[in-house]
């Protein structure tokens, strides 16, 4: 039996096993993603993002747990990616506080990812995590980043539903960032909502999300006014609203033909990343490396620049 | 005259003109690179980096007016670079905040980044503005980000010296993150000292520090044990014993040899950054647009998986 039937018949080590290898990109990772892909297209692929300090993967955890009591016949994955950690196991850790809380629960499935090496290394190795938990049957997916900047942006590319997660309190440089990820946000839960200052986070969000989409109020049933939700994540406050929603904004796509869109979007970046990587790659096995030597001590020396460097390695004349 | 003529003159309107050459990525702007990089070489770069609300930019106008006191010979330049900002315009926001507390010192130069679009664009452009920054004649230039992840390991390529910024109580899933930085921090801040906490915080710091550099306590000269200082930016103290380590570090980079190697690993990965950019460009170029859309619309309908994709518009074959 192929790697691939042994997934789609819900072989949960071949599934670890197949993780890895596409997490190191080897031949039989590709073979078993080529195998799947038709398979993918089906789970529900949620984002949640947010700064260090706001309980984000307690939300995780008891979002999972919640998923699971109300709909014990959807399986849920966990996508926990930290792209702080590219020297370090730092993720493994992580993973063990996770498996403490969802231990015994063979409805649900969690992997850690790691940032390792270069530029959309790990965009593209979620992503095809991703479609291998899709293909194995995962009606839910969560994918999990720590960490502010283009990590969000990345995942609102990879979901059809983005969770934003703030907290009380976490300073006011804060500000200046909300501004950017306000507008790949589905739904803003401000966690730790038992902390002092509260609903003054709660007010700013939604002051900021009216001067982002201004003039909408949710009445509009063409397009979707990001919510803003209150939750006590280690308390399981307000997680049984938050499945509502993300339920809601799931139909909402669906309706509306942007669950579509996003899947395209999130096909084609994927594409993108993947060609990039490809034509690097194949560039580099025709390149003399005494050549490719010789080009970067002459840029050390400061000879040339960059812009000629690259000029002379892709034309091959100096 | 050509604009890197009036660069290394020393004309501020054509500095700020050229920074948007290069933010842009214009032939004028490549062109006036290509000039300009047999004069870089000479600044200082400093990478400040953190989480939000740790103050980190209150800390940079505080670091950039004491540099200026102490050494009024030398003029300084602050890239502000924000990797969250990818729709809006926040970074202009943090500029004219900027601009009121350093206003009227001409040795101070002040330049905001935001990111645009791909990956990988926006350590490509600062890297590109920072030369420019370089040949202009500023001594010691400082690349600050907001947000935790990705971004700090690219300033950690980018900068010879590299501060991270902490301040108490900003939670507990902080610590999963500091594993990493750790590992890139030169000098460890932890700001907003008069706070409750900044006593754990430091400690913390300093027990993660031992873990990563075991048995290294700052008595061998040949490596550098990473410090940590506090500082209360908004107060300014604490500002010129940082200022003392940084250059302290300065020396040590020069004495053993660490300037070059880090001077060299941040020229070949902007070459590397490049390279792969310019490789998509090529191959875009001579792609006919029917036939990658023809790809992309069997992709969708999962009848070709990504690998596949690759194969076909790679080796133009179906």
């Amino acid at each position: 039996m192929s790697i691939a039937e042994d997934i789609l018949g819900g072989d949960r080590l071949a599934l670890a096993r197949l993780l890895t290898q596409v997490e190191n990109d080897t031949p039989v990772g590709r073979a078993a993603l080529n195998d799947l892909f038709p398979h993918t297209g089906q789970a529900h692929l949620i984002g949640i993002t947010g700064s260090p300090g706001t309980g984000k993967s307690s939300l995780v955890n008891h979002l999972a747990r919640t998923l699971r009591q109300q709909y014990p016949d959807r399986r849920v994955a966990i996508v926990a990616v930290d792209p702080s950690s590219p020297f370090t196991g730092g993720a493994l850790l992580c993973d063990r506080v996770r498996m403490r809380d969802l231990a015994g629960d063979s409805g649900v499935f969690i992997r850690s990812m790691a940032a390792r090496g270069a530029l959309g290394g790990l965009a593209h190795s979620t992503a095809s995590a991703v479609q291998v938990l899709d293909a194995a049957g995962f009606e839910v997916i969560l994918i999990e980043t720590v960490g502010a900047g283009q990590s969000e942006v990345d995942i609102a590319r990879l979901a059809h539903t983005t969770i934003v997660v703030e907290a009380p309190g976490l300073g006011d440089d804060i500000q200046a960032i909300k501004a950017g990820i306000l507008e790949i946000a589905d739904i803003l839960v401000v966690n730790k909502a038992d902390r002092a200052g509260a609903e003054n986070t709660e007010r700013a969000l939604r002051a900021m999300l009216e001067l982002a989409h201004p003039g909408h109020k949710g009445s509009d049933e063409q397009a979707w006014m990001p919510r803003v939700l209150r939750t006590v994540a280690s308390q399981g406050e307000g997680i049984e609203a938050l499945v509502s929603v993300i339920f809601e904004h799931a139909d909402y796509l669906k309706r509306s033909a942007g669950w579509q869109k996003r899947e395209r979007e999130r096909i084609h970046n994927n594409l993108v990343n993947l060609l990039q990587s490809t034509l690097v790659a194949r560039w580099q096995q025709q390149m003399p490396p005494e050549r490719y030597d010789n080009i970067l001590q002459r840029l050390y020396r400061r000879e040339i620049s960059p812009y000629q460097a690259v000029d002379y390695l892709i034309n091959l004349e100096d």
